[in-house]
Order: C-alpha cells, then structure tokens, then sequence
C-alpha cells in the first residue's frame, strides 16, 4: 500500500474560495460574520474536483491513499481574529471529511487548525479534538508562522504551544509544520516562504528539549525538510558545539521529512542522509509545481516515478518509506483501514 | 591558486565588539554618537587575531586566498539609524583594509554596507566607492533583510536598490547576498536565517527581470546556496510554469553558488546540480560551525578536504570552482594579483 503522506485540496470547488473572500471583506469592512450555512456545496461537484484532480493522478501513479487536508496556503491565518480563523478552519475540515466520506478507499483527513497571531492554542486543541474524535481526522496541519510571512509568534517550542502538543500526544495523533501563504512580497510562498518555514522550524526544534517533555509527540517536516538535509552536517556540527545531543538522540525519534523535493538528485540526497525510519513518502499533487519535466517526462510532482528510479534505496526501506512509517507515524489510520477491512467482509 | 571567497573577521580584536556595544547603548540610550576615534587596535592585536586564526587554517588546509569581509551577523543592520550603520561600516571596513593591508598574500577585501531599514541605497554606493577605488575592496555583501529576522524590506529586484546595482556595474564587483543576525526569536540565525536568505533571495531573482536591466551584476549566495540546489526540481518547475525562461536563461548568466556545505553529499549535490562555472569555492571558516566532524576527522567547515574526496568533479571543473570562477566574478582580484606580482619583479 502506498500512502501519500501530504496532500491538499487545491482543487476545490470555486464556491469554497468565494465564500471565504466574503468572510474576509465582511470582517475587513465591518467586523461582521458570515454564516457557514451560505456555503453550499453539492457532493457532485466535490466528486467532479477529486475524480478529476487527485484520484485521477492517483490512478496513473499507482499511489493508494492520499492523507487529504485544505489547501495548506488558503489557511492564511492572518486574516481575520481567532473567530475568523475557527470558523474558516471548520468549514474547511468539514469539507475534507466530505471528501473521505465520499472516497473512503483513497483519502484520509488531516485537518487545519484555528491558529490566530497571538491567540492562545486551546482552539486549536479543541478543533483537533472535534476532527479527531467525531470526524474521523489522523492528523493536523501546524502553522509555525500565523502572520503569514513575517514570523511574529514564539517558536514551536513555546509553552504557547503546549496545549496543542498535550492534545496531539493524547490523541495519538502527529502534525505536520506547514506554513500557510505568504503575504509578504519579498518572500515568495511556495519556493521560499514553505522552504524557510520548514527549516526554521527545525532549527527551532534542534534548541530546544521539546521531546523530553512530549516523548511521543510527532512532527512531520514537508518539503523534503527545506534546506535541512542539503545542510546535515550544519546541524551535526551545531550540536556538536553546543554539547547537544546529536540528531538521532534528539530529534530523529520524533521528527519526519517528507519526498516533496521535486528531482532525483535531491531524493537521492534525502535517502542517502536521512534514515529511512525518518521518511515519509508525499507528492503534494496537485500543488507547488504543475508542469511536466521536460527532462523526465514525468510531472514534477510526480516523486513516486522519480524514487521508483532511485535503486540505491533497499527493498525494505522503500516499502517503509512507501506505507510503513505512515502507519507508523499515523496510527489513527491503521484503526480507520481495519475498520474499512471489517466493514468489506460483512 | 585556491580563492576562499567567503570568509569573515570572526577573529577579530575584542576591542572592535566593546566598540560597537558602546556605540548601540549611546545612540539607544540618548541618540549619542561615538567617534571611530575612540577605537584603536594595533597592528599586532590584528596579526594575532590573523595568525592564529584563519590563516592557521588556511595554511593547514592548503588555501591560498581569502576573500575577507565584516563578521556577517555583526553587521546587524537594524541596530540605531543610517548614521549608526554608515559609521560602523566604515569602522568594520577600515579594519578589514588594514588586515589585507597586512597580509596582502593571503587576504582581498570584501565590504559591508551600511544599509538600514528604510534607508535608500545612495550611502551604501558611496560607501562600496570609497572601499573600492580608495582601498582596493574586490566586492560586498548585500543584506536581503536589513530588519535582521523579520523581512520588512522590499525583495532585492526593488528599484529601490538600483544605485546600488549601478555602482555595482561601474565598478564591475559582484555583491554576495548574506543576510547579517537575526534578531527574532522563532528565527536562528546561522542555521535558519542564514538559508532562508539565500533561498528567499534566489527566488525574488527567480520572479523578476533584474539581470535585463543589468546584464553584468554578479550575485553570489552563500551556504551554498540555502535551499535551492536540493529543491532544484521545484525553481525549474516553477519557471515552466509561468512561462519564464529556464534557470540557464534567466539566472545562471548572474548569480552564483558558494561551498558552504558542511558533509560530503551536500556537496556532491551541489555540484552535480549546479553547473559548474557558477560554483565558487568557499568554506566560511572561522564561522557557524566549528567542530571537528567525528565522521571524517576534520572540521566540519574544510569544504577543501570535502571537495577533494568528491573523484566525480572532472579536473577543469574543480580548477574553475576552486579559484578560476572566482578571479572571474571579481575580475578586480585578478588587478591586484597582477599588481602584486609587479611589485615582487621591482
């Protein structure tokens, strides 16, 4: 089984981004609120924005099951107040429990949560609870910078965030650390802003003794973990001469990347350097980068087709790379197959 | 000949830090200003600094030449107003004229800036002009990110550096991109913002048209570029895109990688990925990092020793990236190598 560890409906159906455009410009103009019930989305338009986006692609790839969240730079959590950003979050994880109510065999929820510059994170614990618990979610989306490129909140490892990690850790459930949009013109969003979001956020965690007090807690690094790999022996050499514990001691217990790195080289890099414990296999389709490489033949985003040409990965760790650590890492997703599994047989 | 082109007075006398201290408090304190007067260093506190620092490494390692700036994160840009910065400038440059002064075998000089947020560019021309034609400086560094962590400036293809970028192509030396500390909590400063920059400014390159208005500006990115050369699949994909030309086209005429990777298949990556006349030889020493790699038993910093075990990179090109590219990129080394020999016949 092939699980797409990172996957967002970038496809939705238009009526989800004009309602939230109405949310913003009330707020904007007058504070006021739009109701969720004037979003109104048929099951047939949902089904058309899927079977013709992600499962499609899933189909020619041969990938089995994509964890599906909202658009990851459509959470803008700058917009708004903490309300803004509640509401917004429910209609958009209610909207991918839709999507795996509909295609139960290929997509799984992750959900985003209400984060709001300088709002506390007990929101966000609650949302997590109410997709976990009563909607069936496996995971979060973590947004390491609520100002949307800026950088205005404490790191990660903040009390702040304690909260959302207590609830994360009791429900079994990991996040991934994924900034949402940029909105600040000199940091571009896909290619710089979701890059340095992802590194930074390393970095934070490479401080910091955060799995001493949630040794349980998982994060998941997108993006092929920003510029860490590429620059492993920086991070060796920074604990080394703090006198920290090294990576694997530290933060490889508890820490992910993902294959969104969108060449054969850089994959190589990432298996070559990183365990294959710590990789999970994603592509972000249909996301960053749409083209087709000219030199491949292959959509970019395409990365099973480009590590299915990466011999140098064993049998064992491509299988663990391919399926195993996510259920692994998401263990919420083992319970929900076997439930899948039972209700085949009756 | 083996050119480092990236090096920083991190050694340098203590006197020159008390300085700058003082200088921060006055201005923070009462908006007074303290007299570059005030600093005096002796020739021998700089040979010590010098010659128990990098040019101990440089003799180990088998180096010939470092070019030689300001302590990067001490140029710290948003500290006080433009006067504050202008006048630590030229103190930071001042000093480093005199170590290559002192040591004109092995060290060319290398300017800061005296950039600060909201300031025009108009003070950092006059000041790369002054380096330039009075004290024989082969290049600077440009901050992306003034703000030191929070990116309040707009991207580097703003007009607003255009007199920058004149000056630049009038005196024919390139600019390294490198932004200077951070001073932001969630953001540190050697193993995030310092990629981050690299990789937000390779992207505002990505986006605009700067190398049409000026075909001869040179840029270099550090740390061997943040990001970019593993997520090389993504700039590519993301040029197809939008219909701009390729990365050879628009970008690779201009801007140039460092080696400041610190494990060998960074910077195998590297150079496999990036073609290899726009890779400069560099190592940062003494800098981000500084202990010995128990791995290979040497630094993580001696990018020599890294770049030496690589049997991939063919004879011409290891010459190009080890010191040819570089007497190219700043063709006013190439001046005072020719003067030097001149004066050795006399």
């Amino acid at each position: 089984m092939i699980i797409d560890c990172h996957g967002h409906f970038t496809t939705a159906p238009p009526a989800l981004g004009q309602w939230r455009e109405r949310q913003i410009k009330a707020f904007e103009g007058s504070g006021a609120r739009v109701s969720p019930d004037e979003l109104r989305i048929g099951d047939d338009e949902i089904r058309a924005a899927i079977e013709n986006g992600q499962l499609k692609l899933q189909r020619e790839r041969g990938t089995d099951l994509t964890l599906f969240s909202p658009g990851a730079g459509k959470m803008a959590h700058h917009y708004g107040d903490a309300e803004t950003s509640l509401v917004w979050s429910r209609v958009s994880n209610d909207l991918i429990a839709r999507v795996c109510g509909l295609f139960p065999d290929n997509f799984a929820p992750v959900c985003q949560l209400p984060q709001s510059p300088g709002a506390s994170l007990t929101a966000s614990a609650a949302e997590l609870e109410r997709c976990v618990t009563e909607l069936g979610f496996v995971g979060c989306l973590l947004n390491p910078d609520p100002s949307d490129g800026y950088w205005q909140a404490p790191p990660l490892t903040d009390r702040v965030y304690y909260p959302l990690y207590e609830k994360l850790v009791e429900l079994d459930v990991p996040a991934m650390v994924h900034v949402a949009m940029s909105r600040n013109d000199a940091v571009q969003g896909t290619c710089a802003h979701y890059l340095n979001g992802d590194t930074t956020a390393f970095m934070q965690l490479c401080q910091s003794d955060l799995f001493r007090d949630f040794p349980t807690l998982r994060l998941i690094l997108p993006h092929g973990g920003g510029a860490v790999p590429y620059h492993w022996g920086r991070y060796r050499g920074f604990l080394l001469d703090r006198g920290r514990p090294p990576l694997e001691e530290s933060l490889l217990g508890n820490v992910f990347f993902d294959t969104c790195v969108y060449h054969k080289r850089g994959l190589e890099l990432l298996t070559d350097v990183v365990p294959a414990a710590n990789i999970l296999f994603a592509s972000e389709m249909i996301g960053a980068v749409r083209a087709v490489d000219p030199e491949t033949g292959h959509r970019f985003d395409d990365t099973k087709a480009l590590l299915d040409a990466i011999p140098s990965i064993a049998p064992d760790d491509r299988r663990a790379i391919y399926g195993g650590n996510a259920l692994r890492v998401f263990p919420r997703l083992v319970a929900r197959l076997q439930d899948k599994e039972k209700e085949a047989v009756r």
